[in-house]
C-alpha cells in the first residue's frame, strides 16, 4: 500500500491548497479593502496554478496506474482512488496556463460585477462576462463532451449530469409546479404583509435572530463564523473553520433569516464531515446537489414549516417587540410562504424558485451554444421573467446582475440548486419515517434529532458513495422529483385550503 | 539579463507565498474561530514548507552564480541580487523539515501562550516555550555565528547586529536615560490622572478616535483595515492591503490610541513602498529597526508632542465630552508623557521603554546561552523589573506572559525596538531641517508634509540600501543614540521644568 499512502500525501497537499483558496475567497468577499483586488487576483492565480500543477503531476497518474485493479480494498480506499482518478482526469485536460488565466480573469470579473450591480449598469460587466463565457466554452472543449458543449460544464458540478437528463426533469417540474402557481395566483388573494412592509427592521435585531436560530440548528460557532457580504455564501477552509455570510435589509427581515438558515444548512454539512478522513476526497461533502439539499432542507422544509414558525415566533417577538404586536404563528407561517412570482432568485418562494433556475438554465444553454449574444442577454433575461413569472425587472441589479455565479466562472452550476430541492424533499420524507415525533420536535425547537439523522445518513458518509447512490442509501429510493412535488402540493393545499 | 528576469520570476512566487502567509497570520489573530487552530497550523506548515523549498531551490544558486560580477547593473538590480543572495544563504542553511516543524510548533505555542495569558498561568505555556528556545538554538546553530549563539538570532532581524554592537548601545542608553528617570521619580511629583482613572472610556469612542487620527495621519483605508486583537500588530499581504490592529480597555483610552498611532506608522511605511518594485526584495520595507522608527515616530515623537495634543484635544472632547470637561492641551500633554516605571512594555513611556527592552535582551542572552532555565524565567523576569524599574508584577500576565514574540519564535527581535527609537529621533531631527514649519503643521493636524518627507526619504527607497546606509542617506549622519538622548532630555526639561 505504499502507492496508496503516497497518493494520500499528495491529496493532502492538494486539500491544503484548497483550504488556502477558500480563505482567500472568503476574505475577498468579507474583509478585503477595495484597492487590494488586483493583488488578490495575483495571489489566487498563484495558488490556482500551484494547485493545478499538483493535481496534474504525472506522479498521480503513475500511482493510480499502480493501484489499478488491486483487490481487497476497503470502501474508503476505493472511493479515494475513484475520486482521485476523476479529479486527475478532469485536471489533466486543462492546461496550467489556461487555469491560471481563468482564475485571474474571474477575480477581475468579480470586481466589475460588483461595481455593475452597485451602479445598475450592465455595460460595466459586459466585456468581462463575454470573456467568462469564452473561458467556459474553452473549458468545455478541453474537458470534452458527447452531445452538447454545455454537458461538459454540467458534469463539473454533478458528475454525469447532462442536458438530456435535465430537460425532462425541468419539464416535469414545470408540468406539475406551473399549474400549482397558477392556481394560487388566479385566486387573486393577497396576504396583508403590512406588518413587514410598514415597519423598519433593525440590523442588530436581524443579526441576533440569525445567530440564535443558527445556534439552535446546531451550527458550532467555535468552529465557524457568521459575517455579512453582498452575496451570501458558505465557505471557509475546513470543518473546523466554516464561515457563512448573510445580508441585511431594513425593509425585509426574512432575507437575512432564511439566508442564514440556508447557509447554516451548508455549514452543518461541512462541520459534520467524517473527521477520520481529513484531507481525503472520500471525506469531502458529496457534490453540489446534496450540499444544496442540506441548505434547502433547513431553509424551506424546516424553516417554512408551521412547526418552526410556532417555535421561532417568541424569538421574533423578543428581537422586534414593536413590529410583531398581534402576530401569531399562523400569520408568520403564511407570511414566509407567500407564493408570489418575483424578481430575485434568492428571495423567491419554494414554488417559483425552480422557475428562476429554469430560466438561468435555458439562458446558459443559449449563451454557450452561441444562440444568444451577451448584448442581447439583459433583455432576454427580462423577457423570460415576463413570460414565465409575469414580472419584469426595472433595473439590471434586479435582473441579469443579481447573481454572482457567472462572474465567478460558474456556468452550469445553477441546475444543482434544483437537484438540491428534489433531494431535500426525499431526505426529509425518509427522515420522518425514523422520527415519528419530528413535527413536535420542530415545534419545540429540538433540531438535534433531525441534525443527527443527517449527520448519520448524509454528512458522515462523505463522498464514499456517488451522489445518486448516497441518496438511494439514505432514502431507500433513487433520486426523483416525486417527493418534492408531493410536498409542495400538500403545502399549497394547507396554505390556501385548495 | 535572462538570468535576472528568471530570478525575478522566482522572487515573485516567493513574495506571493509570503503574502498568503501574512493573511493566514492576520486571520489567525483577528478572525479565526478557536477550534480551527490545529488545521491552521497545517496550512501554515504547508505554505512555510513550500516557501522554504522555493527559497532554497538550487536554481536560485545557479542564477546568482550567473549574475555574479556582471558589470553595468543599476542600483535596483544590484539590490535585488544582493538581497536574494542574503536570503538564499540564510534559507539554505535551514533544512526544509526543520522549518516546517518549527512553524507547526509556533502555531501551537501561540495557542498555549494565549491560554496561559488569559488564565495567568505560566505552566500552560512552559513546555511550548522551552521548545521555542530549543528551536531558536538549533536555528542559530544551523545559521552559524562567530562569537555567540545569540548573535545568529540578532542577525536575522537586523543584518550584522551582534551582542558586541548592542551591549555598548544599551549601556550608553542606560547611562544617559537612567539618571533622567531617577531625576524625575526622585522629585516625587505625581500628576493627577483622575480624569483618566475615575472615568470609563467607551470602546466606541476609542474606536472612532483611533480611526480619525489614523486617517489624519494619512493611512489609506481603501488599502487597509483596522481591527482588534489581543496583541496589536500591523500585517496584511501587501501595500494595497495593510491591516493593523489595536486593543481596547475601558479603563485606559491611551493604550488604544497610541497603539493605533504606532501601528498606523508601520502601515504608512508599507503603503508607501515603491510600487514599481512590487514582488521584488528591493521594494520591501527596509528591516525591522527602520520599520520601528516609523511606528515610534508617530506614536511618540509626534503623538506625544505638545503640538499634537493641541490638535487632537477637540477630537477627545467630541468623542468623550463628559470625561474631558476642563482638560486643556497642557494637561493632555502631561498625561500622555507621564514618566513612571511600570510593568507593561507596550504601555511604557518613552523614557522607561528601552529599559523594558534591555531586560528582554538580557534575558534572551541568558536563555539562549543556557545560563537561565525556563522554570526560573518568571521569577527572574520579576526580579529584573524590580531591580531596574522598581516594580514587580503581581501576576504572570503582567509579567513574563505579556509579549507574543517568544511564542512566535521571535527571539532576538526585541532589540530592534530600541534601534527604532534611535532611528526615529534621528529622522525627525533631519526632517525638521527641511520642514521649518513642522511644529505649527502638527498643531494644525497637517501631517502631510512629514509623511511626504518620510515617503520620499524612507518609504520609497525600499530596501535599495542597507538599513544603516539608508539612515545615513536620509539624515546625513550614521545611526547613533545622540538624537534620541537629546530629544528625551529636552522633553523632560520642558515637562518637569528641570
Amino acid at each position: 500500500m505504499d502507492a496508496y499512502d503516497e497518493l494520500l500525501e499528495i491529496l493532502k497537499d492538494i486539500d491544503l491548497m484548497g483550504q488556502l483558496r477558500s480563505l482567500l475567497g472568503w476574505d475577498q468577499e468579507v474583509m478585503m479593502p477595495p484597492k487590494a483586488a488586483a493583488l488578490r487576483g495575483e495571489q489566487i492565480a498563484w495558488i490556482s496554478r500551484e494547485s493545478h500543477k499538483k493535481k496534474t503531476s504525472s506522479r498521480i497518474g503513475e500511482l493510480l496506474d499502480e493501484l489499478d485493479g488491486i483487490d481487497g480494498l476497503r470502501d474508503i480506499e476505493i472511493a479515494n482512488i475513484r475520486l482521485a482518478r476523476e479529479a486527475y482526469e478532469k485536471a489533466t485536460k486543462l492546461p496550467t496556463e489556461f487555469v491560471s488565466e481563468m482564475a485571474r480573469h474571474n477575480s477581475k470579473a468579480l470586481i466589475s460585477w460588483t461595481e455593475a450591480r452597485e451602479k445598475n449598469d450592465f455595460s460595466i460587466f459586459r466585456d468581462d462576462l463575454a470573456k467568462c463565457i469564452d473561458f467556459a466554452r474553452k473549458k468545455a472543449d478541453y474537458l470534452g463532451y458527447e452531445n452538447l458543449r454545455y454537458d461538459a460544464l454540467l458534469d463539473i458540478y454533478e458528475s454525469g449530469l447532462t442536458v438530456a437528463r435535465l430537460d425532462p426533469l425541468f419539464d416535469g417540474l414545470r408540468n406539475e409546479v406551473a399549474p400549482l402557481i397558477r392556481s394560487v395566483t388566479q385566486r387573486g388573494e393577497s396576504l396583508d404583509m403590512s406588518w413587514i412592509t410598514d415597519n423598519k427592521w433593525s440590523r442588530q435585531g436581524q443579526e441576533r435572530l440569525s445567530q440564535r436560530v443558527s445556534e439552535a440548528m446546531g451550527f458550532d460557532f467555535d468552529a465557524g463564523r457568521r459575517d455579512a457580504s453582498t452575496h451570501p455564501f458558505c465557505g471557509g477552509p475546513n470543518p473546523d473553520d466554516v464561515r457563512w455570510t448573510t445580508r441585511y435589509s431594513d425593509d425585509d427581515p426574512f432575507g437575512s433569516l432564511y439566508g442564514s438558515m440556508h447557509e447554516t444548512g451548508h455549514g452543518t454539512y461541512e462541520q459534520g464531515r467524517p473527521r477520520n478522513l481529513d484531507f481525503q476526497p472520500a471525506g469531502y461533502a458529496n457534490g453540489l446537489g446534496i450540499h444544496e439539499s442540506q441548505s434547502r432542507l433547513w431553509e424551506n422544509q424546516i424553516g417554512r414549516s408551521y412547526e418552526f414558525c410556532k417555535w421561532v415566533l417568541p424569538l421574533w417577538k423578543e428581537e422586534f417587540p414593536e413590529n410583531t404586536d398581534g402576530i401569531d404563528a399562523e400569520k408568520l407561517w403564511k407570511s414566509v410562504n407567500m407564493i408570489e412570482p418575483s424578481l430575485i432568485r434568492v428571495e423567491a418562494d419554494e414554488a417559483t424558485y425552480n422557475i428562476h433556475i429554469m430560466i438561468r438554465y435555458e439562458i446558459e444553454k443559449l449563451l454557450i451554444s452561441g444562440e444568444l449574444e451577451v448584448d442581447d442577454l439583459p433583455d432576454k433575461w427580462d423577457d423570460m421573467y415576463e413570460e414565465y413569472l409575469g414580472v419584469r425587472a426595472e433595473d439590471r441589479a434586479s435582473g441579469v446582475l443579481q447573481d454572482i455565479h457567472w462572474a465567478m466562472g460558474a456556468i452550469g452550476y445553477f441546475p444543482t440548486y434544483t437537484l438540491g430541492n428534489l433531494y431535500s424533499a426525499q431526505l426529509l420524507e425518509a427522515a420522518r419515517e425514523d422520527l415519528p415525533d419530528h413535527d413536535s420536535q420542530i415545534s419545540r425547537g429540538d433540531f438535534q434529532p433531525l441534525l443527527n439523522w443527517m449527520r448519520e445518513r448524509v454528512h458522515s458518509r462523505g463522498s464514499i458513495l456517488e451522489p445518486a447512490e448516497l441518496i438511494e442509501e439514505a432514502c431507500g429510493s433513487p433520486p426523483s422529483p416525486e417527493a418534492f412535488v408531493e410536498y409542495l402540493k400538500r403545502k399549497v393545499a394547507r396554505l390556501y385550503e385548495i
